[in-house]
């Protein structure tokens, strides 16, 4: 705690070096505070949003009609359904262990010792009690941090991961069945060992989890988990059921169905697809009314009627039918709300900024050292967070009256409310106000915030607030399953009931606290999170009331825009100490200076379309690269190499029949018209096709214009690996650019002795059919797994019926905008830069697209011009 | 009406066409149903999403940094502010006066002679009555009818037209201040006068235009208006305005901002841009908040505060308080939601066949005749209406107990409630149940329906379904504003109410009516329009109880499936109608049998990149396409050319320039690099550029890769025109694609005389700034307004700085979901399809994607293989 001081403060909060110009940081140099500079690593694989088309695909594909699709739809449905359900199971399950091991705790020590309105008269009492809860807590604490040492990626909310997989990074282990486990029982005891930490995070991830593996029908953690149901064994499915799956635990979370198709719209998809949106509400609903039905059936024995829609739900807001002058709000309190959301936006970016500390210091001394450092870590935070509360609640708590409260009569739920009270020490009829709120489960507390009409004390509020503020940043980041939104809300709750109090008390105005309470929360927690769409229709799902709409609004809006100043949002502070190359919505303005040829990458390494084994061997085993563009080269002298060489006379072939021209396109439909039975057209092109040559001559003009072309440099053999001493021109002389195909899908290649021999044909290599190109999805082989032994390194593979022949491509003058306009919106790995004439001038992948790497080449931009 | 047989539902519903297989289709011959083909027309013009990014552009670009960037996105905000206000106005101005006029009508006619509870001794008193009435609806339906023959677009709901506009497709005069006086003044006389019609409608077309209108700061209509303020002079912008205008119409209907927002996105937008959501949302809200204040000031006198949503709400669906086994649904419900959603599905699918056949009955027996025929129709309409619910009324109404009513007690809605029943020749504490329906607003008697507790008879509710059904049917289309929402909601909570009755009764079920009535109006809503995701939530917000998610979504799936089966939602019927090229959400799967060269049009029109003026003013002149890509050609003694003609020189040269090879783009590179100040990276540079070898002899080698293309057809100038007397291979000659240049660009440059004398550099061409290129949106001069006289036809125009030097381009493998794909999610209006060395060999737009000519290709494909 000792680093959160008021210097590094500075140097994070007011990123004073990104809000200068390239010009400047020009001026300033390379100075740069490199222990600040966290780089997007580039250990990360992508996800592939794209679907590659190939003729395996296609041989699928020739036998889908439409009735085929839509049984192929129906299951989809079913499998949405499925995932809703589970994620409803899921959050029945951690809320019923959350109760039962919260009731135990209190029961066994709160309620027995602590109940009482009197101290002990021994002071042996009190110091047991502390004792007792003290060690409930730690035990709970233990085992969640064991569960996180088994799978770390288990620890925290799990939003900046599945932030990271939605918007196409792959962060391993994050959807695997090992981490779900882990997360969805150590949360249960998180929550319960006291902690101030939400189980809503978690529960997405669960979702996400849910969603990712249950359309597969295996399991890698345990192999006997395998029903032989090979759909769905894409990048593009599973991302389309992971969002799911997020809008599911979101749904279940808040009791908000909508608020999460929106939150993994915003947070994820980057097209709207309809089909998959309505998809996604359908799981929602499903997800949030299983959870309904069951714990309506479960807490209140009423089966069949929906009563408690989310794990969080914020109660009803509502005047008393008497009073006719009370209203939720009015137009002036607007202006407190702007103020307010002025103030949550200043105070979330402080615990930006303080929590982003930790987890640097966290980062860089914690996680070196031994793993039990971390366990020990929790099991501090825990004793000073049970000791805190405790001496708090002792010293500071203020006894309140308990029949104050008659200014808004609230019907049905004031029973509840007053239920979770806690008198604790204080005499009869009265209550402590500080241990209401620490010695509650954090929903109980938010909702006596929300509605409790008897007044807490400014004093109690304050300090409420600082200590949670300061326990909830240091509890993030420690290696349990913790969430935010909960600890976010409970702690701007306390700083808009404090406002509200001041203005009646001190100001006299006539207002509803609750409101105020609900737009602090919602304050704080859009200066933390800086959510906008998705955290709004939340917030006003959570409500059940349409008239907060304007003014949650307005609030998250200042305090995301007030933030916005000082830092990023806390998940996306979190996916960049990862070091995750996440793409924003969009890149700024300035970008558009740069075109696509001043970002993609010019080195290339590269295939051909019919390539020897031996060289496809050592192009996988000396790079990284995930896809390799199938090209031919442009030479002179083609018709020699034809005769001379089997391997190059089969590339050049291929290139000749990849090449449509527009005369051959317009013969191609003149004969397919012949066929046709219209007679009109067929006179067309009976007039058009009298004029046309022979087929012969046909052939012999293709071949002329393939003879046009001819590369500068003799000598060369495809199979030639490039070499350390050839000039700049021979290592980047012209390729024509025929296809993409990915390394797993070359390493499949080789593995199932898909090739042919010099002197045969290269008909005679065998196919292999879509379901056994994906049968490995997603762990695919590595080439080092490879036994080359079984490999005639002579032989020649074929790749152009497996490789994706037509992706996307942008011509070299492209601007970024529409570069990453493109990549984004179509969720591309690789993107090929294509000049006017057809030839691969580099790539573009994820890492291309980077705000660090634009901002470097446009300083290098700035620099050249 | 005698139309409707039974004969043409078979024909128009069971769409047996269209279920049948291409290859059945091929047997069955040509033999069509011409009659009922409606083609999508090619006389529509389309909006370009993508921007084109040319150098005038690039030079805004190049005084654009961040800072004026976000003034610019400030400027955003503020005219989303203003739009969401304007239209909160505008939608309290045709409440106000629909209030005011329906008020009026009522006091003088219905209050004073039919309140009373027994009809007039004398005969003469009761037909005065209607006759008085019939006076009233008809003068008023009169006014609307000739509102709208001013401005025919202003007819129906412009929803259809709206969707059309979002798509892609610009309909002549739909987002114009006169259409916008025309619909908002005609609607408050048509809902006024008594016809079975909503505002709901004609209020989001009006919110599109205010949209449209208002950030333009000038009018077509009215020239005096023009505040010289030239921004957002672009379809992308209008079209995002469009958007949030359409979303905050929406929401101040409805109350809805959460849904308006989701209509705008399942309508329209095709990516989810979060920018553009949260301004939608943020418009959105504006409307309804500003509606709402004003309402709730004017209304009930309370002014800040905000009671009432939207122009419909559905009231408050609450159980009595004292009743705790009272719920508003239970899991058993569900199980008669879901049929009700199969029934309700029929019933929408009937209502949109009828409709169809009336509509296309209009089109061809009433639109060609004189137009005061129109007027005609609508006064018929309003009197055949009037008279029936006065006779239903009076002979088939019931008298129902008033005090009955103490099943779901109600605590404040039922003064309200009760205010609104008719007594009509009633005896005292009973109230005709036909007249309290069919006697006030629509949105009364939808609160009737809903909330009232007295039941109504099986009977009332079963004549008052199959009046209001027809009548409504008859209705929407005919030439006067009028929206479709609201009569569809009554008319189904009249059918759910009619279910409720009969499990209630005679099953002795204990169920909530209310909720029953909702679903059954939901159902058939969903049945008629077959929106989806936006439906529910807009349901969902107008209800304000977020527990009806479930049941509303599911009957809305399953309304829309079992519509699907028969035909199209109304509103695909009417933009079916109209002929206008829509783009669905995705192709089938069979489509993907087909690639981009089997769809798109080889035929190409293009320019050079420096023509003369003679050439573009005849290609302009004898030629209807938007858009010309800009090309050259291969040909062979290029060198030749060059010295002979000035202007292929030219071309040549620029063909020259524009080809970026991998080698050139890497020395690039070294030279700029040698500037920027790393050291590390200026020895990688250093030693790559040693290799290098002097940049003339680099210069030579672009100069050889250049000429190794040459084509096969010599002495063709650029400048002579397509002859007829060409052969195919002359036509169909390889051309290198390097851009796409607009109609309206062109027509633009020659206007303002952007051309050089043959004997000049074309560096002399006068230079347009982006103001002068933009000057003139959206209407842009036509080349048949330009004087010849004035221009010179032996100058040449430079169209490289004006060209899109880079658009979204596809290889002509491509399959069509992802060439749709690109075309869809990008708004694209030109696609062009390059082969793999750069040469361009077709050219794909809208009509090349629409269903119909997909369909024909693929019967096409099937008939070739």
């Amino acid at each position: 705690m000792a680093c959160c001081g008021n210097c590094f403060c500075c140097q994070c909060c007011c990123r004073e070096r990104e809000t200068r110009t390239p010009e400047e940081l020009t001026i300033l140099g390379e100075i740069q505070d490199e222990e600040n500079e966290i780089l997007p690593r580039k250990d990360y694989e992508s996800l592939d949003y794209d679907r590659c088309i190939s003729e395996p695909y296609v041989e699928v594909l020739e036998g889908m009609d439409n009735k085929k699709a839509k049984k192929y739809e129906a299951v989809r449905w079913i499998m949405v359904f499925a995932i809703g359900v589970t994620v409803g199971l899921v959050g029945l399950f951690v809320d019923f262990f959350v109760r039962l091991f919260t009731n135990i705790k209190f029961t066994l020590v709160v309620t027995s010792s602590m109940n009482i309105r009197e101290p002990c008269s021994d002071k042996g009492c009190l110091s047991l009690s502390l004792l007792e809860l003290l060690a409930f807590n730690l035990i709970f604490i233990f085992i969640a941090s064991v569960l996180v040492l088994i799978e770390p990626v288990a620890a925290g909310s799990g939003i900046p991961e599945i932030k990271s997989y939605l918007n196409g990074v792959k962060i391993p282990g994050i959807v695997r069945l090992r981490t779900f486990v882990c997360k969805a029982a150590g949360v249960l005891f998180s929550v319960a060992g006291g902690l101030f930490v939400g189980k809503e995070g978690p529960m997405i991830h669960s979702g996400a989890i849910v969603g990712a593996g249950l359309p597969q029908f295996q399991s890698i953690t345990f192999k006997r988990i395998n029903f032989d149901f090979p759909y769905f064994r894409s990048d593009r499915d599973k991302r389309d059921f992971v969002s799911a799956g997020a809008a599911a635990g979101v749904a279940a979370a808040f009791g908000a169905p909508i608020g999460g198709t929106l939150f993994s719209l915003e947070e994820g998809s980057s097209f709207w697809n309809q089909a998959l949106t309505w998809k996604v509400l359908f799981c929602s609903m499903s997800a949030t009314f299983t959870l309904n039905f069951f714990r309506s059936g479960i807490n209140f024995n009423k089966w069949g009627s929906f009563q408690l829609p989310g794990l969080l739900n914020f109660g009803e807001f509502k005047c008393s039918n008497g009073d006719k002058n009370c209203h939720l709000w009015t137009a002036v309190d607007l202006a407190f709300f702007v103020l307010m959301g002025v103030v949550g936006g200043l105070l979330g970016a402080l615990f930006n900024c303080i929590n982003r500390s930790l987890a640097k210091y966290r980062i860089r001394h914690i996680h070196p050292k031994a793993k039990f450092i971390r366990v020990l870590e929790s099991l501090l935070v825990t004793m000073v967070t049970t000791v805190v509360i405790f001496a708090a609640s002792m010293l500071l708590g203020e006894c309140r009256d308990l029949s104050s409260s008659e200014f808004c009569f609230q019907l049905a739920s004031t029973d509840d409310i007053n239920s979770t009270i806690r008198p604790f020490f204080c005499p009869n009829k009265t209550y402590n106000d500080m241990a209401t709120l620490f010695f509650n489960p954090q929903e109980a507390a938010i909702h006596q915030l929300f509605h409790q009409d008897g007044t807490f004390s400014p004093v109690t509020l304050s300090v409420f607030f600082l200590l949670y503020f300061l326990l909830s940043c240091w509890t993030y980041g420690v290696s349990v399953p913790s969430g935010l939104f909960v600890p976010c809300l409970l702690c701007g709750a306390a700083f808009g009931r404090l406002i509200a109090n001041i203005l009646k008390v001190k100001l006299g105005m006539d207002l509803y606290s609750g409101t105020f309470a609900l737009i602090g929360a919602a304050a704080f927690l859009g200066g933390v999170v800086r959510m906008t769409i998705s955290l709004t229709v939340i917030l006003i799902e959570s409500t059940n009331e349409i008239t907060y709409g304007l003014p949650i609004m307005i609030t998250l809006m200042v305090a995301k825009w007030t933030g916005d100043i000082f830092n990023k949002g806390i998940y996306d502070i979190h996916v960049e100490l990862k070091g995750v190359p996440l793409l924003d919505w969009e890149t700024e303005v300035e970008m558009d200076k740069l075109t696509a040829s001043d970002i993609m990458e010019p080195n290339l390494t590269y295939v051909y379309p019919h390539t020897r084994v031996q060289s496809l061997v050592s192009i996988l085993r000396t790079t990284v690269y995930h896809a390799f563009p199938v090209v031919t080269e442009n030479r002179k002298n083609e018709q020699d190499f034809m005769k001379g060489n089997i391997l190059i006379s089969n590339n050049i072939r291929f290139k000749k029949s990849s090449v449509v021209s527009r005369a051959g396109e317009q013969r191609r439909r003149c004969q397919s018209m012949k066929s046709y039975p219209s007679s009109e057209l067929r006179n067309v092109c009976d007039e058009q096709s009298a004029v046309v040559e022979p087929s012969e001559e046909g052939e012999d003009l293709l071949q002329q214009m393939l003879e046009r072309r001819h590369a500068p440099y003799p000598n060369l053999y495809p199979d030639q690996s490039p070499s350390e001493e050839w000039t700049m021109e021979e290592r980047f002389r012209p390729l024509t650019f025929h296809g993409l195909i990915l390394r797993s899908q070359l390493v499949n290649l080789l593995i199932r002795g898909v090739c042919y021999a010099e002197n045969q044909s290269s008909a005679t290599q065998p196919r292999l059919s879509y379901a056994e190109m994906t049968e490995d999805y997603p762990r695919f082989p590595d080439i080092h797994d490879l036994d080359l032994a079984l490999l005639n390194p002579r032989m020649i593979v074929d790749v152009t019926p497996y490789m994706n022949p037509c992706p996307y491509t942008v011509s070299p003058n492209t601007r970024i905008s529409q570069v990453f306009n493109l990549f984004r919106t179509m969720g591309l790995r690789h993107l090929p830069v294509v000049n006017a004439i057809g030839e691969i001038v580099g790539i573009i992948t994820r890492h291309n697209l980077t705000h660090e790497f634009l901002v470097a080449k446009l300083r290098q931009h700035y620099i050249t011009i």
